[in-house]
């Protein structure tokens, strides 16, 4: 980029809020995935104006724009590869309104997931979406790639609960989708097009998010099991009963292991697999519901090792699940998390074909994830610094997705395909499918400015 | 059309399904609304390769075309405003597939909504969205046009339960999107794009649709209020409290007195609005629930008028709800059903703002609707026949409308654009979105060859 576009961009939102000193650049070179790129310049916006502003710079300067919220993106989503401008939206990060009557939030793109959820919860509200990284990543972030969390299950994921947006095209057009009803059905869904369209398509200025009552009571048991295919089983085993519980999350034994040399004393050792269940709703139901659960799982050989009686109690059983990525990531020097989706009863010979996938190739996959809605994340435990790893980790890869996509399921469950898994795409999605969704892009950034590289199948560098 | 095109059809479907006679096409002509427009053929395609081949002569032919469920649609969306070729969908009927332990059900487009919601049923299975016309309205038509009913305010709407669709676009390209997991970020959201796009991306051949678990226990009551006002308070004090009904509709006096005249005996005559509300969920907790609703809405100044002890008796009830349309439609020459959405605390406002409306212009303007998710449905008395009264029905709509958008409303909850609803779309849109919407449909559908003369506005003819 030019001088002359600097002292601009210095003009929209001030001297202090622009960078181009390396250490900067490096800060935000990167996302959770082994992916890095330094961009040219970052910017601080304060206002959608001044996004709007930026992006109408950029857009004539023909230089390349990245938003980015927390940087705990799973698929190199917000990793600049070209270069150019990164739109940190950290200065936006207020609650704009909070209606607890209309049960609704208006918030700024980088509030924090948690920020909200507590929020929520102070005037007896549910925002149920909670992605592991909930304490530190970014509604906009959660918007981009439409991210789950382990109370998916009953309550689904951010692109259910958004029902309004503001955002700005790469041409710094201001525009406005849905709104604050709960039903609206005024032309195309273009609130539900942009969710998890990944910063194809706009930069998220505001979002409008519904909330739910939050449910009175809510109750936690750990299941262990001496096969990880016996807690698949119990999955399908509790759905078939008819219970959909608040959440459904399952660890493997090496995933229970690694969580427990990072954080000892809640999890047991000895099991192959566990499965944490959740119940919420009315407190003359949820215990009931939880021992029909857990009745369920014993029928497929689970053991009842822990139910929590306390919230506290439950909360350390909650705090052991989102402790999984940290904990993975201090036992190799490299992680190449995944994030597989198949129908639910196909859980339990996935989990067979990974194990066979990881022996084959002589690799630690640990395996983790949403199992009640089919959503696996089976991490490689690798080093990038090997090649010849790297050629066996890259192996195991495409055959975990050839598997999930021959059972009916998508490469990617709640991370987005980002640059990660853009070289799949063709591969996942019929030509047709692909050319609409390229068509779109072109209605709404003809020039490719916004995010470049992401989604779409191109040539370019792997990870490393 | 050319007796080659004709000849053409008749060698894809066969002779015995492709009609030109008088007295077939007026039976597709009209929906739900006043408009009418004769298509020039009607073809019943059996199969997805069918209709593909179908669209593939017409984009050849320059033929526009109209797909059509059960034509029960109440914003014009299935007349063939500029006539062409009418695909109606009714031999496309089939159940595929219904599993009940993945809890999803695939389906062809002339399916009706009551038929798989009683197929669930029987496996212990619910899909919710059950427009009023359930009985005959078709699948395809729901997903058209994102119909909702009476238990969005818990469940949602169509869109929420469509995780996979096969479509053909104009130029008779087959192409899928989504699948039957329950988690899929793979690319742009096609799926929920398509979702309410009325027939003008391209025609639905198959839609897979998520089930939940049939809840155990429902309950029914019924609420009179002495002042609609009221009755919309109450909607608000409801989920002040916490409470998320299964269903909460609201019918004012005019309603009531003409479904009493239609099917006596179930409603209270005296009452100035009613308010319907349902409870489901696990047997331990419903009762209390309800108690809570109704002592919520008795502190509204509302009173328990019926509080069905069996299912047949809470049947009888929603037998009253879905008699509203018919009983309305013996009333008037000509019935005009809107389908405003207003943030649900402001539904007393509305109320009373379309009351004003009325006497202003000396109409009769009965309202119902789904109050909890503040979608009513003003449904103006008139005659088509009456030029005088046409022009102040004609100002009353637009002030409805006017004041829906003013409360922060929509211009349709749950009916759709159509013809009905077109030329109010600029000033209910933000232009910008109204030209991303255009360049979706040019993506979709370069020639414009189908449903012609919907939800954009253009020029054309007013009802009647």
């Amino acid at each position: 980029v030019r001088k002359g576009f600097i002292r601009k961009l210095n003009g929209i939102v001030g001297a202090d809020h622009v960078s181009r000193h390396v250490e900067d650049l490096i800060c935000y070179s990167y996302d959770g995935t082994p992916y890095r790129a330094h961009p040219e310049v970052v910017v601080h916006p304060g206002s959608t104006a001044e996004v709007a502003e930026l992006l109408a710079t950029a857009a004539e300067a023909g230089v390349k724009v990245v938003a980015r919220g927390a940087g705990t993106g799973l698929s190199g989503g917000s990793v600049p590869l070209e270069g150019g401008m990164v739109l940190h939206l950290d200065r936006m990060n207020r609650l704009r309104r909070l209606d607890p009557l209309e049960m609704l939030a208006v918030v700024e793109p980088g509030m924090t997931n948690w920020d909200l959820r507590q929020a929520a919860e102070g005037q007896g509200l549910f925002y149920p979406p909670d992605p592991g990284s909930t304490k530190v990543c970014t509604l906009g972030g959660n918007v981009a790639e439409n991210a789950g969390g382990p109370h998916g299950v009953k309550y689904g994921v951010t692109g259910d609960y958004v029902i309004g947006l503001e955002g700005v095209l790469a041409s710094g057009m201001t525009f406005r989708t849905g709104g604050e009803t709960r039903r609206n059905v005024t032309g195309y869904d273009l609130t539900s097009l942009l969710v998890g369209s990944e910063g194809t398509l706009a930069v998220i200025t505001e979002i409008t998010l519904k909330l739910l009552p939050k449910p009175p009571a809510r109750l936690t048991a750990l299941l262990a099991f001496e096969k990880p295919v016996d807690a698949g089983a119990a999955v399908t085993a509790i759905s078939g009963r008819g219970i959909i519980p608040a959440a459904l999350e399952i660890m493997d034994g090496i995933t229970i292991d690694c969580v427990e040399r990072y954080r000892p004393g809640h999890l047991p050792r000895d099991a192959a697999a566990v499965l944490l269940i959740e119940v919420d709703g009315e407190a003359e139901s949820v215990r009931h519901e939880l021992q029909r659960a857990v009745k369920a799982g014993e029928a497929c050989g689970g053991r009842l090792v822990r139910s929590a009686r306390t919230p506290e109690e439950a909360e350390e059983l909650w705090e052991s699940r989102r402790s999984i990525s940290p904990a993975l990531g201090r036992i190799a020097p490299t992680r190449i998390g995944e994030d597989i989706s198949v129908p639910r009863t196909r859980v339990p010979e996935m989990l067979e074909r990974i194990q066979k996938i990881s022996i084959k190739h002589d690799l630690i996959i640990a395996v983790f994830g949403h199992a009640g809605d089919g959503n696996l994340h089976p991490n490689i435990l690798t080093d990038a610094r090997d090649p010849e790893k790297m050629g066996r980790t890259e192996a195991a890869i495409n055959e975990i997705f050839a598997a999930a996509l021959e059972m009916g399921g998508t490469l990617s469950g709640e991370h987005g395909i980002g640059k990660a898994k853009s070289r799949f795409m063709e591969g996942s999605l019929p030509a047709e499918t692909l050319a609409l969704m390229k068509g779109i892009k072109d209605v709404f950034d003809p020039g490719g400015i916004l995010n470049p590289g992401k989604i779409f199948p191109s040539g370019g560098a792997g990870p490393g």
